[in-house]
């Protein structure tokens, strides 16, 4: 598995160099900047490690899951873009640094390299499901973006954006980890339904986190989504406890007024408010998990178990 | 072949539809509104002949025009947002109507639906050069964007330009055709060869058209390509005949001054220099024409030779 790792993140260095070989030689400089980041690479992981249930050809996961960091990356540059985020761990964005117009190629880039990779593993269910998740990937940003300031989401729309926006992803590193591992229809559903619920469950907690962590650490203001307009699960959680209550309401009709962002922020991050959302991650941490009961218990098991607690006791 | 451009006609008013069905209704409206552009269908024209050498399942080349048909329509929605076009076709663009934001997202959206329906194909020969033409089309509008209120440049420097951007998605459309259509790979060759050099032309008339096009024909002022600082082969024919004159360094040199750009742009426009770069079109019609000899003379190859005609006959 750490070699498998290890082999995506030289692909993905390749990836970058080889924009300058093919004589695409402005794009070789901005791929090397994007790739440089040094991730958890999260979703590779579980592409690796979805594909060990059966004998197979292992070069083809490590393809797969640096199609799959890839897309990744080009979600995260055009995300950027439309955030107009300054910095990513650390990094200034490619759109901060060379401009929008500039971010916006560079994403279209490597959208498309992502898909090389991909066609490379030869399998057309997978290469389908990839390009499916690019449809819900972006229509899961739209669904974002139009719903700026409606504080009357419910949760049913929480769960559709943040499946497209980060979870459809998540579903398909699993999926077609275990499809290209040659696993049986029953196991590619149950792996898929772990990544699906994985995935829902690290959006909630970024959500989490996103009222719990101070400002330094988070290197962005606490409460920064809602600020932003963007209506997330402890928000909602918030007003399903308090459906009287309408701080939510009126920050968001008043969305330049500071005193109104604070007390909504405040009363969100109340710490009984803070545990429901958390007691609902949890509970999909656990649903990921229960998914792969009808798996044998290996190592390869116990791996995705022990990612999916990994992945959900982030403390930043 | 009428037929057939009705079908993919038919194919590209359901993936507007089927926004809205798969759950995603903010894109349906936006879809509906890019798709509903009655273009000339040039690029899935050239598919569907391209396959009607030998016999072969006539589903998979429809599928492959319309995905070539929405990856350029794709194209055109980012390039848009790039260039602040605020009409198309005499309407209004997605980044007028919706802006930058909305359509960075709905370009993403057509990109990964025209790659569905290229998988749809089962081919992974032609889901490959699909993807690869994905990056040579963003890696030329980015050497294009890079390259602006650049004097030096080389003709040479303008055909990798002008591929990246057009004729990649030219030579796709007839390669993939050919692929689809059961040609064997002397004749693939040949109708690949055909895309290239008609797509060369094509960007080359257009260019041409930017510097003899009236304002109102072309709903843009005349020379808009060089006042944007492009430099395209007019430009470049002209600094090649006549060495000393510096009007065009002078004018990218002081892009804001109105005097220097019309001093260029008239320069550019004597009936000889337009001539010359005439004659360059002409020959990349001809060579496009000439790559269809190893053809039989049949009712499609004659529509290949005509539409090539067509297409470098445009008069605005």
């Amino acid at each position: 598995m750490e070699a498998d790792l290890l082999r995506v993140k030289e692909t993905l260095k390749q990836a970058g160099a080889s924009g300058g070989v093919s004589g695409h030689e402005h794009m070789a400089e901005m791929l090397e900047h994007v790739l440089d980041v040094s991730g958890k690479h999260v979703r590779p992981a579980i592409t690796l490690l979805a594909s060990k249930f059966h004998p197979h050809d292992e070069k083809l996961p490590v393809l797969m899951g640096t199609a799959v960091e890839l897309l990744h990356i080009a979600t995260l540059v055009h995300d950027d873009t439309i955030d107009k985020a300054e910095v990513r761990r650390g990094r200034p964005t490619v759109s901060n640094l060379w401009g929008k117009d500039v971010a916006l190629l560079v994403g279209d880039y490597i959208f498309a390299k992502s898909a090389t990779y991909v066609c490379d593993t030869g399998n057309v269910r997978v290469i389908r499901t990839f390009a499916e998740t690019i449809m819900e990937l972006s229509a899961g940003q739209l669904k974002e973006y139009m719903a700026a300031y409606d504080w009357q989401q419910t949760r049913e729309s929480y769960w559709k954006r943040i499946f497209g926006k980060t979870a459809s992803l998540f579903s398909t590193a699993a999926e077609t980890g275990a499809l290209l591992g040659n696993a049986p229809e029953k196991e590619v559903q149950a792996l898929k339904s772990y990544g699906y619920n994985l995935g829902m469950a690290f959006q909630v907690i970024d959500d989490i986190l996103d009222f719990e962590g101070s400002q330094t650490v988070v290197g962005k203001p606490v409460g920064n989504d809602l600020a932003q307009g963007t209506l997330t699960l402890p928000a909602i959680v918030f007003m399903e406890r308090h459906p009287k209550d309408d701080s939510i309401k009126a920050f968001f009709e008043d969305s330049e007024n500071a005193e109104k962002r604070q007390k909504a922020i405040e009363n969100i991050r109340e710490p009984g408010n803070m545990a429901a959302a958390h007691r609902i991650a949890n509970d999909l941490r656990d649903k990921a998990k229960g998914s792969l009961s009808i798996l044998p218990d290996t190592a390869v098991r116990r791996s995705l178990l022990n990612l999916a607690d990994y992945v959900c006791d982030r403390n930043l």
